[in-house]
């Protein structure tokens, strides 16, 4: 199967291209890149020098392929789409632009006019774990944004149930450098980010309406509190969901709730060690990696919840949860491609 | 004026012997440790080689002096107390061994019983800010934990004015790895915490006891829900608190409310720049310093309040404050021997 | 094919079965940790919590298999290796033991009586790129100390070509923290390793005596002055290699005899960009992989070549060029197992 | 003393200003920033957020004063100086203009023609360690680099006794990222370099024009081999320097070359503990500090001394440097404003 990557040069669509260059699957067969056209991928993403050579090409110059994954900056890929979908039959889009299903709530949280908005009811979001039916089917998947991932998941279990009111949630989130992208800016400079702890969104968090669109319906009126720290790491994820319960709640139940509805998800692993280092999800250990580690405590003297999501932004936050998807679609298996298990100590 | 320090070989000791070494009003008598009895200070704290020569002695040769910090693990100053305080007329004690003010507090959150109750009534908060006049005329200071010095200043503010809702109050605080102290252990084995975004305490960190002893009174119900994460720095507290508003707040009544209670204050400084990388609190640029850098959002999709605060755990939250509390006591400027700003980068 | 692995809860050995464990030719049979047996591997290495449960096991209940790897301390197993040959036909040894082929070398250097001289003349030297054809007939392999890997691919080739002079040879190697192994001490404690840039062998670094001994025969007279400096990474090496030439060179020439030494070696990647951000060899991008990357530059001004090469201490540095000794010694293709590609940002 | 700061918005204009706003003997008057003209200081540096407010002003609207720093990129100062110099009788000259004592020299080393070459020949070295009695009457001091402040400071001892020889030199000099200044750019971009340790000058750094043209006329033919390695902090250099004997050399008399020479000068220190975490230099403690540690090792298989030589580059590498210059210009005690011990851990 030929697959194209439109946007291949970030940091998403370099590992896009990792993960594809090893897929049993598929054949990379373009790879766009307006600023670096004709050049090398591997000058660009240092890490694919052990793969045969391949240059990124303009985006005018895009032919068919049989599946497309556009990964664009924000805001660029509505107005493309349509082109897309005369170029590949399926597609995943690793941007925002088409994970809310409203003109009015892109409006509302981008503060634009949505381009395409009769292409937002058709897509599909993109996230296995609990659409895996719908992407199965789909022929245009929206991955779901970083955190919105971390907090869907782990927040899922508990909240379908309604074991947990629906305010207040408090996503603290602890995201590594990488995530605000490739290029370079006055606060992504090294002597200013390193060792930082620095809150970069106290509130109003987009991805916020991604969670209370997808788990809205099971907890009404659910409201994510999100505040974003950067801290010194360049990938992960550690969303800390401080959550308040309904009612009287055991750990066992708890425990129960999660592994009743990720029995089997390859990517979900349930961490609860009674001790060792890692006995709550660490982003550190998932680097490179697919998964996304869910952990929980109840606090003892308060009805708390404390559920704690790790993940490689740049893999089950992006690329990697973007070719899960591409497996449903595609009829690989789900895990084709993203067995890479990561690495200890890093 | 001659000042001891029993416990000088751990991290805070270490920094009380710095600043106190270049305090313009003390003369550094006698430094503790039972480890490193008649070996040079600068072997354990390199940072002291430009200091003239001094040796630990045993805490068993400890002579009288003028003050006396004490600076031990939990659970070891209780029995010590009495005869510190027939060595020196006036103490800071930088353990947890004061902070609470009840026996049966102490037994429910350190699980033994305290060995001299008698001296739990007579012991006064040592946080300056709030407890200025007690501290002055004290005999026997206790230190609050790095965590709660900065949430108690971050909340004091709305805190007393009743503009918040005593419960849920979350406070996520992100730590560096010197807080876990200077004992080498597998937690702080570097290939392990490297990078690490490693959750160490979900629920029941012991801070919450000091937050709620020393805010309850006026917001009766308060009720603090730390979840502590340890993070890539070596020194640092950053406390994210997420606090829900009792009615309709202006961004400027909250401002209003910082700088009536701080204005003045040397060592506090609210921060709430327009723009900038520093415009929200960093511990980051707060190393080695002495104050406590607060910073505040209103959310406007919910009646949530995020404050920011951010110090330095061996400086304003420990050793630093410690000479603070001396400062009054002693009659020197508040802010003799803690003039250092703090580095940019760093 | 059965493979066991003696001394599996250290990082050499976690990286050993994060190999295996997706080896398409090998079932991993027992791993053996005095320390944790009857425990899960996952507790140790939380990476591996994706593969089917496995425990480690008393190396006293080894059983017979395949092939065996020996991953233990200095001066432990050449007391072992008589019991080990009889346990596995084929044997490749991490460690120190058998990587000096007289006793006289090893008492030089280790200060020990050597245990089994007699078999340090059989193990051939675990280096696939200078001796593959005598690991496919091995029986006891000995994987080389990971500088020395570092050092001596990168100073073969104008040394086996006398383009460079035996003395002096400098070698100024960086190394990342986990080269010190699994177990905490006051110099891998956090506070104190991290940011460090420290000098933690200014002189006699023992694998002087690997690349001497493999070296000395092309360039006779050879010394390599070594000195090594932790610097805060947790995987990697990066040896620079200053060393001076004994006739006029040109880039041209040298970039030649790396070529022709190199082509065709799957694990060689000689770098030499004009420009981009990874012109050089570093050990960051090639975390997780097997390969060694190669650079040099000529000094205009000094008839010096410096030549950089970079490793992952843990893969090629270790456990994964031992994997590549047994895909020789058992006839599996040399790349089986090792393709992880690496990661880009990380 | 009135002194005023042209360049105060880089890293180096940032640590005098921290440094001169404490400093007992002058009174900041003016700092010029052409791009924050009419913006506060602190917005730029947040750690100088504690002093009284001062403002950026244009270099345009510059005023006379009695000292004056210049701290503008390479190749700005030398056409600037004449007017400079009509401004404030004495001025230190951070950056690389006046380093270089013959315009033949900087031609062959910046490419350029020198546009003040009347003025090279006034200009005073600011080392103070070397060179204290004509920078105490100097009108025009230019502080050298910081790998040349490091190198020179290490090299001194032996090579003005004769007692190395004058080639090889090999300095292998590890960086932070700080010495590549303010400007954000795709090599200081966060993800790309946290954790590097990134060969950036393999050959031909201009640090080594100046340590030959200081250390040449003790030790004829000198050739400083530099190469520079960008590693994973951000402020520091640790300049390790292998030197080859020119005859039979005992630790001892290494130690008595060093002692002798730097006896009583405050801010080196010769650092030879037996045992310890910090037995050799360290960049990690000095961070803030006007200290160059110095440190070395005979090598006993090799006629090999290697010597280690640890500075912050923002301070004894530049503005603490040209503080203590100033100090010396204008009679106040060498140490004012620099006392600073540093920190531990950090």
């Amino acid at each position: 199967m030929d697959v194209s990557i439109i946007g291949a040069s970030g940091y998403a669509g370099g590992e896009l291209l990792r993960i594809l260059l090893q897929h049993p699957g598929v054949r990379v067969k373009q790879v766009t890149s307006r600023r670096f056209a004709g050049q090398r991928v591997s000058h660009v993403h240092p890490n694919l020098r052990s793969f045969p050579p391949l240059d990124f090409c303009s985006p005018d110059d895009l032919a068919p392929s049989d599946f497309l994954f556009v990964s664009l900056p924000n805001g660029e890929s509505m107005s493309l789409m349509s082109r897309c979908l005369s170029l590949a039959p399926k597609i995943v889009d690793l941007g925002a632009d088409f994970r809310l299903k409203t003109p009015d709530l892109w409006r509302s949280w981008y503060g634009s006019e949505h381009a395409a908005p009769e292409l937002l009811k058709q897509s599909v979001t993109g996230l296995p774990e609990l659409f895996g039916e719908e992407i199965r089917g789909a022929k245009l998947v929206a991955g779901p944004g970083c955190e919105a991932v971390a907090t869907i998941l782990g927040l899922y279990p508990p909240a379908r149930r309604g074991l947990v009111r629906p305010s207040p949630v408090v996503v603290d989130a602890k995201m590594g450098s990488s995530q605000a992208g490739s290029a370079a800016s006055p606060s992504s400079h090294h002597p200013e980010r390193a060792g930082a702890v620095r809150t970069y969104r106290a509130a109003g968090h987009r991805h916020a309406a991604e969670i209370e669109q997808l788990l809205g319906p099971f907890l009404p009126g659910l409201r994510a509190d999100i505040t974003a720290t950067a801290v010194e790491m360049v990938r992960g994820v550690l969303a800390t969901i401080h959550v308040y319960l309904a009612g009287p709640l055991t750990e066992k139940e708890v425990w129960a709730a999660y592994r009743q509805d990720y029995e089997g998800r390859p990517f979900v692993r349930v961490v609860k060690q009674a001790s060792g280092l890692y006995r709550m999800p660490e982003p550190k250990i998932l680097q490179g990696t697919n998964f996304c580690e869910l952990g929980f405590a109840l606090d003892p003297r308060s009805p708390r919840l404390v559920i704690v999501s790790a993940l490689d932004n740049l893999v089950k936050g992006t690329a990697g949860n973007a070719v899960q998807c591409m497996n449903l679609m595609c009829g690989f298996p789900e895990t084709a491609g993203l067995s890479f298990p990561g690495l200890h100590p890093v």
